[in-house]
């Protein structure tokens, strides 16, 4: 039944082969990938708005609009730097990559984890902001806040979880539909004041004549810098892209820069003109109310608000799996994470994204404001190592017009550098630290883990000449095997058999608690008739592993350096789930406990128990 | 470390032979047993009082006094009636044995039913009500109430896990001072009454002249009740007493019956004269603060009443386990639960106890008066089922007095099952419903294990003529063997080698995702010059167990009905709890869906795997 549900909701497992479908052209590559940094229209201006509004009060429109202007800068520079790493690298891998090819293995894993923790930010502010569209358009929802971000955190996971293509064509259509509210919003909300509407200033706000600090400006810049997230996005997921892939992702990149600057300066000049107070809900929507009043449209870029952030989300699902796989293949992470699941996505790290994400969700309150503090950091760092990756690359490869190139690429790194330095400095109370403090340790474990497997392959690593060495056949082990038992029944005489097969040399072993119910085994296990000898131990402590292992180190049992103990454990395979409850609860601890001796195999042996009545009503079994 | 943990928590592990040591005599099995009874002084008057006085206001002092009376007869009843019990049943057992022999096999699970949702309710009321008493003495402490409670069954559960002998020393001394400081306190406030003392009434009580209904003296009565759990834990608990049991039991229960009848009777009456309103806090605390003041009696007063409290509770770990590990004997609970830990307390009943009595302590906040409406009903249910199970033994055997024996248990029997409607009916509302809804689940529940239990025994039974058929040595299987490989390293080779120990008959299988990976391991592995095959299969969908299925139904394995198939998984034993985490989850799911085949056996290789730093400073590893 489990299975039929998991079917249902993540659809038949595809075959390998079916991977090359699984990718997308520009027209679906862009809103899929796009929609995290087109996204943060709805959170990056009002953001920055929160920190200026209690300093400066109505002056803080207009230092929003030359705030924009530095962060419009910084995207072209980004964008010119990130063509660059396309070009470069066709396989895709992003910041991680690059930065372990040109910088070597600690900056490659130090981009890695901030990427890591950026992915997972940009899943809990996205959804947090989508759901604060909404309540702020229809409020009594507002108290379920957190129950909605989590649901829609489960249906972004199930719907990852059935695969790529069909999150992008999903997706994918309210990007667009997102893109024409936002620009019917402007180029409507410009009609109506050229035609003479005069907005009314939020009356909450103050005007408050006050020379602006450079600390607030460097503040409102950390928030506003959140605008850019998601642009890396691009140059991760080449390999998605079909064919020419690196073509087509340049051409998106493009394309959402010019997106990004349109709709970001758009709406940063239009709040200039429709002021609004950002305590009172999402500033897009109170925009929205007032140009268009709530009719049709109002809802409708609500609406497609929500879903752009949503998907956003789902950016982060298209990287994050892609990026934790590929530092799984290289040992940083626990293997499994590697591995693809029923769909082709990588479903490990797909469950990793939303648990760690929800976490966070519930933990902040969903409340945008408080996580954008963690946010914008993590992806700083690693613009920053990308770029120095692609300027030292520069250096050592030269080519055509390198110096050119180096140039783009060298600025792009100090730029994002300084940032990186503004952002912790400006919000480290407001939650940066966590990240500041969370980066290193994640890149402390990923160290280890690396050390883990590098230390485990040269434990099992055959050199040639001792693979030439090898005689299976001759290197055999004295075997040897013991069939705990605790009665004469059919699972026990099963066990012997099995055990007979296996090896000559078997003895039965039972650990009783009393003499009486030791001769009563013995008794039955005498109308045997077997050669196979049985050893009874009273155990004073009721337990079986202690007593079997002081028995094998006994001289009684003539144990020789070299031999293997097979010990068999039966197993009772049950119908039902809470069957299951019901049995093998000791065969684990002993299975587990013999384990660590390196000695002893354990083998078990599966019984397939029927069903209840099945055996109640069969005359055979009474 | 996690093992030292427990040892100093739990202690050193006792031998079988140290039982007889861990039983208890009159001076220390009165206080453990009897905690439950009359630490009720606690809360019985108090939540009569709670029904009481929003209807008659100051008229309920009196009445608490009449009902008190009821409660008493009730009290004297069950004494004689279970003095019986313990008679006829030295190896004691308690309301599930008595009914279970007398009037069958239902009777007696829903006797066991009742009785566990009792000591679990005897835990979750005991802990809240004591934690009342101090935070109605000390008032900052109330809002931690619920936190308070949990370490407190923490601790519990703790102390239990050490040992019974070790129970009853540390929780005994503080039994008798309880005793000591009701008395005083029932003295010294007579003495002052005496003395011309006239404490004045609470002004939030109100003198209300108005008739009291049938109903609402019954939800008193019914709340009173709860006075009377507790008295059934001394017949329940003979075997644990030291010889003569009976004789100690017996001597017990009359004791304990006149000090409840002394306390109970003696606040009763005390409240009549020390009126306070029970929403202000615990009443034992606030009669005792007009009585002393704020002084060391009074302290000593909070302090008694809380260990008390706590006691009780415990009453419950000695009791509840010893319940369960009986019904788990029997199949009607799960076996596991009839193994006792290392200090031969029942560990897995007392962690059972623990988790479910938590669970309804911070489901119900600790509150006292939420949990009474569950309480009372399952003891007075287990009360009439063990009494008309004596009824009937006396009807049956007869014997000397047979007669007047009868009646007692008779008598007993008819006016606790009266109790058990008065219960149900009146508090219905009030959570009663919970319990009339839950025993009949536990019952069905219970009847299932069982039948599931039968029907294994049934299934692994011999016949004799099918003993004395079985010729081990004869009956061997045709034993084929398959070691799956990744690659060929240290790892593989060894689990090649015991394969090959074992059978004459094995192939190494591998999952290769292309022709590539595929050749590589090809070439690596005819190094070895085994003439153990090698079967490269390719996965479209990347799993081990379903190409590993199909190639043993294929043709090309050629398998035979009766050949076990054994399959050799290696499993690394690593160091720490973390490298756990990096490996083996694959193989865990592997082994269990291999297992689901009646004719695979799964041996579990173990490796153990070197410490990292050993392993990378070693030169022989490099």
């Amino acid at each position: 039944m489990l299975k039929k549900l998991k079917r249902f909701l993540i659809g038949r497992p595809l075959k390998n082969e079916a991977a090359g479908d699984e990718k997308y052209g520009i027209l679906w590559g862009l809103p899929i990938l796009a929609s995290d940094a087109i996204s943060s229209v709805a959170y990056a201006g009002q953001e920055m708005l929160m920190v200026l509004i209690p300093a400066v009060g109505m002056a803080a429109y207009a230092q929003v609009s030359y705030i924009s202007l530095a962060i419009i800068g910084l995207l072209i520079l980004l964008m010119l730097s990130y063509r660059q790493t396309i070009e470069n690298y066709p396989n895709g891998g992003g910041a991680y990559l690059v930065a372990k090819d040109n910088l070597g293995v600690l900056p490659g894993v130090i981009a890695g984890a901030a990427l890591s923790v950026d992915y997972i930010l940009t899943v809990a502010v996205s959804i947090s902001s989508g759901v604060e569209q909404i309540t702020s358009a229809y409020a009594p929802l507002k108290k379920y806040a957190v129950i909605i971000c989590v649901a829609v955190v489960l249906l972004l996971m199930i719907g990852n979880l059935r695969g790529v293509r069909e999150s992008s064509k999903v997706f994918g259509i309210p990007a667009y539909a997102f893109i024409i509210a936002m620009l019917s919003m402007i180029v409507v909300g410009f009609i109506r004041l050229k035609m003479g509407y005069v907005p009314t200033p939020p009356p909450t706000v103050k005007t408050i004549v006050k020379p602006i600090s450079i600390i607030l400006m460097l503040k409102a810049f950390s928030s506003g810098c959140t605008a850019l997230t998601g642009v890396e996005a691009v140059s991760n997921a080449v390999p998605n892209f079909k064919e020419p892939s690196t073509k087509n992702a340049k051409t998106v990149l493009l394309l959402l820069s010019i997106i990004i600057l349109t709709l970001f300066g758009g709406t940063s000049i239009l709040a200039n003109y429709y002021p609004v107070d950002p305590d009172n809900g999402a500033v897009l929507i109170q925009i929205a109310e007032m140009i268009f009043g709530r009719n049709f449209m109002f809802i409708y870029i609500t609406a497609t608000t929500f879903i752009i952030l949503v998907m956003a989300a789902n950016t982060a699902y298209a990287g994050f799996p892609l990026l934790i796989a590929v530092m799984a293949k290289d040992g940083y992470v626990p293997r499994q994470l590697s591995m693809k699941g029923d769909r082709l996505s990588y479903s490990n790290g797909i469950i990793v994204l939303s648990a760690v994400a929800t976490f966070l969700i519930v933990l902040f309150k969903a409340n945008v404001s408080s996580l954008i503090g963690l946010y914008a950091i993590g992806v700083f760092i690693s613009f920053t190592l990308s770029q120095s990756g692609m300027f030292v690359r520069w250096m050592k490869y030269k080519g055509s017009y390198w110096v050119g190139k180096a140039l783009i690429n060298g600025v792009g790194a100090l730029v994002t550098a300084i940032a990186v330095g503004i952002i912790a400095w400006a919000k480290f109370h407001e939650g940066a630290w966590i990240v500041v403090v969370l980066i290193p340790i994640m890149v402390f474990a990923m160290l280890k883990v690396k050390k883990h497997y590098i230390a485990v392959a040269k434990q099992l690593r055959f050199r040639p000449e001792e693979l030439m060495a090898i005689n299976v056949e001759r290197d055999v082990y004295r075997n040897r095997v013991i069939v705990p038992i605790d009665s004469v029944n059919k699972s026990s005489v099963r066990a012997l058999r099995y055990a007979r097969t296996i090896s000559d040399n078997v003895v039965a072993f039972n650990v009783s608690i009393d003499a009486e119910s030791g001769e009563r085994i013995q008794e039955k296990y005498a109308m045997l008739k077997t050669d196979i000898p049985l050893i009874v131990k009273y155990s004073p402590f009721r337990k079986v592993v202690e007593p079997l292992l002081k028995f094998i180190e006994s001289a009684e049992y003539e144990y020789q350096k070299g031999d293997m103990i097979t010990v068999i454990l039966p197993k009772f395979e049950t119908k039902s789930w809470w069957h299951k409850m019901l049995h093998n609860n000791s065969r684990i601890f002993i299975e587990s406990e013999l384990l660590k001796h390196k000695h002893i195999v354990v083998a078990v042996m599966p019984l397939q128990l029927k069903d209840d009545n099945y055996v109640l009503k069969n005359p055979k079994y009474n």
